[in-house]
């Protein structure tokens, strides 16, 4: 837990009384992503499963399709010079992946094809569909109330950080059982869905048909994104959707669920498949 | 309030028992920010204040120091192609800035200078403390921990779309007797942020000495960083901090404070503030 927790000291009001106790936080550390030496992302992250954050972040950047695509990951020896010796050390925090040939590394985020692009909804979802390699509305998967409800508590269960620090997000891949496949955290909750799909490719698991994806937080466009290009047919809340995070999942086939709290649930798109 | 939230009618599932009602979502949109007209960043953002998005975003970029040095912000009109007409129609999702001579335009982001470069936690707060212009450590002021514990509720009361959506986020820079300077809210806290820092430059109200800025969720390293960039001595937040947002604060000499929650709090940096 060294890199994923780390010990504070923090001064504590409580009733107006003031006093000093040890306390954890979660850890974030910068992660570069090389693709073949050359850097492409920073993203900041709770070290651990980078490999697999990296797996899935190349995948939702369109770059990867399966776990053969990626030959080598491996974090840069020598990346930071330590002062006293003057030699290189491994932060850890610098990893390098070798792309399969054929393999084309992914665009560089922010850099626009066309420079008329009318930005709206639309447009986002319908760029998406076409990177789209599944076909979501074909999956019969269902799931019963029940057993969404009991996600959130399964994944709170799995998670060994968030007690100590009360500052990660979870990301988890369930079988309509409600047996956990991969649970994963970070402080970013972009990287915990990239980190369980990153899994799910580095498994051959892909598409994840049958799988419900369960995140700690809200639902935006971007988590939506991943979990349709990995293929699944499920995405479950405990706190809100966004307009497009639903307009996106309509679109696409995919059930969404928000408010996923202890009795209750919404189901805001394809609720057929929550029987 | 027609574009911040959106009805949607949704299935709830409540002790068993399947319905299904009305309900509101936060509206989540892509905002084109051009400089120039050369396409520079899109943002998944809550509309509304996109003017003062775009000064936060580029202040945080290093690209703006003060309302002069953009001359116009407005929307591009004819940025989408209406279907039945052919001609173009406004979607208020694409935003050009006009730069005064002489302001250089960010660099885009994931570019680094150098491939070589360490990253570590360290390396970020280095770099964010070459980039600061204001000396935190200076800052003389103080605020009541019965103030700090107030402002969550302020936050709250401030946002209209909360309540119908549960599901923004927000920011508000307070004075240090609790009153409310400016509240945003947004889909990404991070956009938020960007949002009340905007404010405070078109307002010239940069560096925020005597301010406070009160977040509703997590605190993160970026948040710490677009907080010292604005001169903002004092950062609150409703939820956890990460580890790299406590070592930035520590660094710069920004107090943070954390699980500022009914009647206690936590003070995770320079507590001399909170007297």
């Amino acid at each position: 837990m060294g890199r994923i927790t780390r010990p504070v000291r923090v001064v504590r009001i409580h009733d107006g009384v003031r006093g000093e106790r040890p306390d954890r936080l979660a850890v974030e550390e910068p992660l570069e992503l090389r693709v073949g030496g050359r850097p492409y992302a920073l993203t900041m992250r709770t070290p651990g499963h980078d490999v697999e954050l990296a797996h899935g972040w190349l995948h939702a950047e369109g770059a990867i399709g399966a776990s053969g695509d990626v030959l080598r990951a491996q974090y840069c020896a020598g990346s930071v010079l330590d002062d006293e010796t003057g030699t290189g050390v491994n932060s850890y925090n610098v990893l390098d992946l070798v792309l399969a040939d054929g393999v084309t590394p992914p665009a560089e985020r922010h850099t626009f094809t066309s420079s008329a692009c009318g930005v709206c909804g639309a447009d986002s979802i319908e760029a998406l569909t076409k990177q789209g390699r599944w076909h979501l509305a074909d999956d019969a998967t269902t799931v019963g109330p029940d057993t969404l409800l009991q996600l959130p508590a399964r994944l709170r269960q799995a998670q060994r950080a968030f007690e100590q620090t009360g500052g990660l997000h979870a990301a988890g891949l369930f079988t309509t059982d409600g047996e956990p496949m991969v649970v994963r955290e970070d402080v970013g909750r972009h990287n915990a869905v990239d980190k369980v799909i990153g899994w799910a490719i580095l498994d051959d698991r892909l598409p994840l048909r049958g799988a419900v994806l369960q995140v700690s937080g809200r639902l935006s466009f971007e988590l939506v994104q991943k979990a349709y290009l990995a293929g699944v047919p499920i995405i479950s809340a405990v706190s809100a959707p966004s307009s497009l995070a639903v307009a996106t999942a309509d679109s696409l086939g995919m059930t969404l669920a928000g408010f996923v709290r202890d009795t209750s649930l919404n189901v805001y798109s394809h609720p057929h498949r929550v029987t």
